[in-house]
């Protein structure tokens, strides 16, 4: 039996804190690990910046209830849901996605967790896991399941090798061209023929 | 971050075989493991009984397809799905459940598989892991995940005691009274109740 293991952002939601940057007005929450490399740096700044602007765990709730999932991406993943079993492997954290989570029809998701302070204020984030994609990957074939895995950037990569065979779905251009050993999907039809083809492939 | 495990018939569907069983008229087909212990002994007899009624796997699908959810099954899942991740844990067949999975809205399902011959019928069952329900909650639990687990019978007590905290729900009497380390929830708004009050106990 095979498992789908689907990256979260950039395959069926839009970038969270680039949503919570433009929906803020705060140009420098746009920042990702492309711009900033080390994850923690980043995280803090992020975190600093919220508290400078004062805006707490509540305000971000808010933001994040009027983002949608990308177009297509429930009709997809329902449609995927018929042939695996699918678990979603995110560095996202369960504070920002579970209310988009539900707009999905609530598939499992393994993230992250964040601490939120006395004030509101989002105090810390708590990694569940180092390279937790991979490890889920890991774990999933223990438990004697194919894994086909999908993802759209950098830290998807350990994933996707970890798979019997990864996906990339749309990918900046730098990912394509440092890893030519993955397909590249550009929309759902695509992609979903992708797995079915690549289940079929391997054993 | 917790993850919720549920064990499949018994709690969120019927019993499969016992539809079965009723549907084709088939008295012995409702024979469990609390009448045939071993169970590769009643699987046998299972598949030998379906040969004889020449019926194959396209008319017990039909027959399955006819089943529905337990009354309430749907509510209860979507609603433990807003606090949890959930995953199913059952020693059932994905060729017996799928089509059933969608009425409870695809949630992420790891049971066993069935070998279909040339002709149609069930010529072997392929369980994917000895042990598969504990072996899930062992592995999760290395995810750093913390598990809080259902079901309501013997092949899921080895389940409910790898997990933090383990629940009966509508067990048969000698089950409750074998197992009285476990509370015993009669219906899902106690079953939800004990989850909430189980996740907040224990770390």
């Amino acid at each position: 039996m095979t498992v789908a293991c689907l990256d979260l952002e950039g395959v069926l939601l839009p970038e969270i804190w680039i949503g919570v940057s433009k929906k803020t007005g705060i140009e420098k929450l746009s920042l990702t690990t492309r711009d900033i490399s080390d994850y923690d740096e980043l995280m803090r700044l992020r975190l600093g910046i919220l508290r400078e602007n004062n805006i707490k765990m509540k305000d971000i709730k808010e933001v994040i209830a009027t983002l949608s999932p990308l177009e297509g991406a429930y009709d997809f993943l329902k449609r995927l849901q018929k042939v695996f079993q699918v678990i979603i492997l995110s560095d996202t954290y369960y504070e920002f996605a579970m209310p988009l989570m539900e707009k999905l029809g609530s598939p499992t998701l393994f993230c992250h967790k964040l601490e939120i302070d006395d004030e509101g204020f989002i105090a810390d984030y708590k990694i569940r896991l180092k390279d937790s994609k991979r490890e889920a990957v890991m774990r999933l074939k223990e438990l004697n399941f194919k894994i086909i895995a999908s993802g759209d950037s950098y830290n998807d990569i350990s994933m996707l090798g970890a798979a019997a065979a990864g996906i990339l779905f749309c990918p900046p251009d730098n990912v394509i061209k440092e890893f030519p050993q993955f397909p590249v999907c550009l929309n759902y039809d695509e992609l979903y023929d992708a797995f079915i083809e690549a289940d079929a492939r391997t054993s």
